[in-house]
């Protein structure tokens, strides 16, 4: 079966097994890996690498897509393999590695990732590892289902791995659409008008000398988590929902709205659900991952196409789509990362962002990654590219947590990953903040009193009028603005009085 | 002498007074006015428009592509016409009253400020003032030293009146680029892909019947402070000149490095100045505005192109520069600021960006705007539409200053516009932290030791120090992250002790 994989001819002759292939690597050695949202990552050979380490120790840069799945990155953590790990994650023993200091973490723009290594800021890349679904005759290898950083990762690599998943199917063929803007100062227009727009191939060339082994698979995708939707995540769509309708009345917005991108995680595949049941149509999304939610508008024919880098879905939505894949290819585009996150192309598709915030003050500034203000949860991911460029640029979360000890609306947020200037829409289940062409102070008021959660309204408020008495165009209290993050802290609980 | 500048038939006619045109402003308008980092502004309709409020008191929301000169700003505070303003200012009076909260501010990304006009975010311009060189026959107008956001605003006005401003020669004319991208869902690619192409019209298209008034002055731009080179400022470009000689014997750059962006202060000018001496030559800019620097280095043959939004320069450099502004046309590209400040172009052409931090944090998050953490100093300018985008992001900073009362590194910033993953070098007096490619534990001992001030590095180290027990990925104290600030708050100093 593997021979319909490798057309290219003597490439056959360097199937080697995942140990074999892992012996290739060596002490302080940058290595780069296929894999975006747990898609289209290395199944055998990092794991086998990790195995290897137990008996030959070793301390790799690994950069990757994004994320990997199969607990990979936390069987590298825990056979300390990793020195050095870009540009995301979010597997909990690789966390807790980067929390203690073991692992140096880079927490990149997933869209701009690829440019330390084009721009050989970093060392050159010793190895590259890619999950492929066939080499073509001319050694060009096609991705499976997610193309992450793998172009810049083969350009830049002295040897490739190519791990060969069987379980793919060959339905895949076509879907992908590879093209890079080159190098300064001849880099070329990225010439996407609509989110379906083709500018490339299907395969990333490739110089075949430098597949040093190609590794049989047949493992599939580690499964997305399937996220139900409850009482909050339902609230926080139908406010978001009834916005975009609203939008539609004043004639802002279109029933196809603008494309969308929405993160990964419960409440932003909530929203997307949430399309099923209103009056949108002909939908379009430019993001970086295809959930569930998007295959089910699909189905639907509500979403008509969906432009990202990876498909990462559950087990049962894998299935399906997979077993039936013909169906789904004309309305699926698979891009590069630094063009699904592309500042050019988001901008001038005046893309509608959806993303997950840890917390949010009261002034609309967005903490995505840290947990306290110190710990990692996961990276800034994508959030910031499209954020950042977006026409559009939505942040929800549930108003608060841990049965309420937690508020998500703080006095201040304890890091800051998406600014007050990137974040347009700030959504809870209590309600929705419009912040366009407002003035932090109005803000402020619209953050705490539709977004807040009813037990911490008040002391909000009462912050903010005190602060306001201090002055200021975004009033504080330096010596209280934390304050809440600490109490947490020494209590469980930012409440004030802590409920008996 | 103005009829060759009116060149429309008819139009003669609407030539009222400045108080005449004054009279034509209403309670609660909308109001947007060219000017952009004092280039280009209202000269005369603005001033008699405070002078009218204190007859006829009136309040109004003023958006301008930037900056106004001639303490018009100042003026409008005073008389109470500002209900809000947007996207930046620099007058001190009207600092003053943004920060009592009698003005609201919204800050914005430059580039992005066209926006909210242009989606219908905010109600409608009522009336633009639009200063100009001349009106064509067609009626289109040409802007004088900057073009701003004045084609957005001349496309959403109700209403304009011209300023035509006798004292610019016309030898401008043919130094403007006017592009639109035009709306969505047919927004056009922006195709520039060197500093200098050249991809529109000279003047921006009007419907001559909007044109309500057309108002004759003689003023000239506010110059620009004149900032003289002192050790401080010397050191920071001396460091930033080496890295970059650095970088070409790594041959990552090349002597004309890549398209320059420099921001305003005397620090990011003397970085400008300083290429004057270097083996740099066949340099570009792609900035924001062009400042008297620039002529130098066109002067001394090593800047080839320069294009930017505006033109802000001292009154000895205006002078000599547009009395022969024809040897420097050739040279200068001026835009509307939605493409001196894009995205696309910035990201496609590799930028290097200057710009100056009020403070960093010691991971390398940037203050660019809020003094102790609450008042507006200018606000974010074009600083992240640059950071964000550029090949390379450089923030300058001296490491203290007000007699070493004030550092400017500290534990956390008390504001943050540019976040860690945009700051890619930091430069002070005392050297430079090439932060690329590294973790936030790798890039807090290259700030501090590296940057700061020798009075602040123990207390830094001892403070990262102390945070690295407790943990996390951004290790940090939240309960003394910002005692910085208020100690310099209670004691008038940021030092641990006071001198005696």
């Amino acid at each position: 079966m593997y021979k319909e994989r490798i057309k290219r001819t003597g490439l056959e002759s360097r199937i080697r097994t995942a140990e074999e292939a892992a012996s290739l690597f060596r002490d302080k050695m940058v290595v780069a890996s296929s894999g975006f949202t747990k898609a289209g990552d290395s199944k055998a050979v990092l794991k086998a690498l990790a195995t290897r380490a137990a008996a030959h120790p070793l301390q790799i840069t690994l950069i990757t897509g994004a994320s990997l799945g199969h607990g990979t990155d936390g069987l590298l953590t825990t056979a300390h393999v990793l020195h050095k790990r870009m540009p995301f994650q979010v597997d909990p023993v690789l966390r807790h590695g980067i929390n203690t200091g073991e692992v140096l973490f880079m927490d990149q723009h997933l869209g701009e990732s690829a440019e330390i290594i084009n721009e050989k800021i970093i060392p050159a890349v010793d190895i590259a590892i890619i999950e492929a679904l066939q080499i073509n005759e001319d050694g060009s290898i096609v991705p499976t289902t997610s193309v992450g950083n793998s172009p810049a990762f083969i350009a830049a690599a002295s040897k490739i791995i190519v791990e060969i998943n069987l379980s793919v199917p060959l339905s895949l063929l076509g879907v992908h659409d590879i093209f890079s803007t080159g190098s300064w100062p001849d880099k070329k227009i990225i010439p996407i008008t609509n989110a379906g727009t083709r500018i490339g191939t299907n395969a990333i060339a490739v110089d075949p000398e430098k597949i040093v082994a190609i590794v049989l698979t047949e493992t599939t995708d580690s499964p997305a988590q399937i996220n139900e939707r409850d009482d909050k995540t339902r609230a926080i769509a139908g406010h978001l929902l009834q916005f975009f309708e609203q939008e539609i009345k004043k004639g802002r917005l279109l029933p196809s709205l603008r494309p969308l991108q929405s993160g990964i995680g419960k409440v932003a595949n909530a929203v997307m659900e949430g399309f099923m049941d209103g009056n949108f149509h002909d939908l379009t999304m430019y993001s970086e991952v295809i959930q569930d939610s998007a295959f089910h508008l699909i189905d639907a024919g509500k979403l008509n196409l969906a432009s990202a880098s990876s498909i990462t879905v559950s087990q049962d939505c894998y299935n399906r789509v997979f077993s039936d894949f013909d169906r789904y290819k004309p309305h699926i585009v698979l891009r590069p990362q630094d063009i699904s996150n592309a500042a050019e192309v988001i901008r001038r598709l005046g893309v509608i962002s959806i993303n997950t915030a840890i917390e949010c003050d009261i002034y609309g500034n967005v903490n995505s990654t840290h947990i306290g203000g110190t710990h990692m949860m996961n990276g800034i991911g994508g959030s910031n590219d499209f954020a950042r460029n977006a026409y559009l640029s939505v942040f929800v979360s549930p108003s608060s947590s841990k049965g309420g000890a937690i508020s998500h609306i703080v006095p201040m947020a304890s890091h800051i990953d998406n600014t007050e200037h990137d974040v347009d829409i700030f959504v809870t289940e209590n309600g929705i903040a419009d912040l366009r062409g407002l003035a932090p102070r109005e803000r402020a008021k619209l953050i705490i009193n539709n977004c807040a959660h009813a037990s911490y309204r008040d002391e909000l408020n009462d912050y903010f009028t005190e602060a306001c008495k201090a002055g200021g165009q975004t009033p504080h209290l330096l010596q209280e603005a934390l304050s809440w993050h600490a109490r947490f802290k020494e209590n469980g609980t930012m409440l004030r009085t802590i409920p008996v």
